[in-house]
């Protein structure tokens, strides 16, 4: 029997407790899955930053820490966690991403929000094949090519653009400076999927709204620190940019007050579009203690020098 | 030069004169492409019924018909058109179809109408995985097939259905009156893409309405007639249906007083999904046109006896 601690919040407990069982049976591991374990008995603590756990020193026969979420920079300095730590690679966010991208690019693309006003009214508006509908993607880590390569399959005419050159399949690849400005020309719908990095904090100012064409679309799924709130808001009201759909921000839950709420071309979605998915990060979690117990190595094992 | 006479309406004119004149100049064509063209001097005729063209005889030296509509039931039977007569066979409309058909199958699968509804409520709800969603398509011709194919790339379980047997890659095949039952009951979201036979004529009554899981979602650009209207309003009030959206009816434009229109559960689209693209179809007659100069069979050719 292998005794699994699970050091989340009531909520992850309430979604991942049948999922990690079924994915732990399926590799054949039998399993005790508690929130309570004494911490002598615990061979594997499954683990996100917002439990109580602080202490690590306790588990003193835990072979690994395998944490629930892709960032563990809230415990990767934890002294007392001195047992091999895991970071979550979850193939079904890399999924999630891609379909809710796909889903607003095409949405934008056939004019979907126009479609679901109901209007008696039977006047044909026939949208331009993907061929003829210029997407940029701003960022080719492995979200930004899987989002570029599914757009490219459905048709689209695909630009990405990274800091340093990258070659995508399919896709048309910017990089630096001159790369950027020719990605956001040419930008009718423009995909943030770019990390938070110096570099990257405010990379949507003003300047590089200007350059997007007349009536240009945003969807952000990125990160909130991608834009400069202040520009974006005046690209809407001046209706140079038609509509942003933004899934992060500076301050979330984005506050009541915050003018993306109520402004007619802005659609807010809560932070859905990067999400672990219980049953796929699930069966990672069971994979990985499957290898552990069969004595492969560990998937994901965090550098404690590097940080992930 | 080669001289063609564009014979359809007014609309047409103004939507393809543009395209076919650039698409014959990218297949090295010198045209005078015209409405008025005197009969005696004309090459080829681009042809819809919407045209008051009639009487093909007067024109002595046209070496072609080429339809712009798929359909040319209209005038296959002619006895004045003695010329090798075309139909239009349109990449783009495939490929429209398919844009179409996966922008609505995401919509409903990530509850983009939700989304849409800004409600200054930060109240995360993650979709399942496509992988989790069953997607049943009813018809396997070329529109079925492609937009199988798309969505399986997507990542969605689709079952497609055909009354012969059919292999299509990635995809669950069924077929017969079993296999429709089985991708009835299965059907999370259902894309209907028959044909209009005797056969399909309300196919989807309700019986088979009934067979569709609680919750499950329609999507109709197929034809008008495959569905029991009065069938799918009664499924739709009852809340067996949960949505359907309906881009093709018995009766079009769809009449103000359809209930249809006023449902809170049908998003109706006015025939946009199957559409004729200028710029394909242009390129389509060019090639057809530059085929013929240099002695190349014609494509899409219509065999008089089999009417199509």
């Amino acid at each position: 029997m292998i005794n699994i601690q699970f050091s989340a919040s009531e909520t992850a407990w309430a979604t991942y407790q049948d999922t990690i069982v079924a994915a732990c049976a399926a590799h054949d591991l039998e399993i005790d899955l508690r929130q309570d374990h004494a911490a002598e008995n615990v061979d594997y603590i499954i683990y996100a930053p917002t439990s109580d756990l602080q202490d690590f020193a306790p588990y003193t026969r835990c072979k690994a820490v395998l944490s629930l979420w892709a960032g563990v920079e809230r415990i990767v300095g934890n002294s007392t966690l001195t047992m091999p730590l895991c970071r979550m690679v979850d193939p079904g966010l890399t999924a999630g991403m891609v379909e809710w991208v796909a889903g607003h690019v095409l949405r934008y693309h056939l004019d979907l929000d126009r479609s679901l006003q109901t209007q008696d009214l039977w006047a044909p508006k026939i949208p331009p094949l993907a061929q003829q509908r210029q997407v940029s993607i701003l960022g080719l880590g492995a979200l930004g090519t899987a989002c570029a390569t599914a757009l490219a399959a459905l048709g689209f005419s695909v630009t990405g653009w990274s800091r340093s050159a990258k070659h995508v399949e399919g896709i048309t690849s910017q990089h630096g400076e001159a790369g950027l400005k020719s990605a956001l020309q040419n930008a009718e719908i423009l995909v943030l999927l770019l990390p938070d990095t110096g570099a990257t904090q405010n990379i949507l100012n003003a300047d590089r709204l200007a350059l997007l064409p007349q009536g240009a679309r945003i969807i952000n799924p990125g990160r909130g620190t991608l834009i400069d709130d202040a520009a974006l808001l005046d690209s809407l009201n001046s209706g140079h940019i038609a509509h942003a759909t933004l899934d992060v921000f500076r301050q979330e839950p984005l506050p009541q007050e915050h003018p993306y709420w109520a402004h007619p071309h802005v659609t807010v979605t809560p932070h859905i579009a990067a999400e672990t998915r219980p049953i796929t990060a699930s069966d990672m979690l069971a994979l990985n203690i499957a290898r552990s117990e069969s004595g492969q190595p560990l998937l994901h094992e965090v550098d404690r020098q590097l940080g992930y």
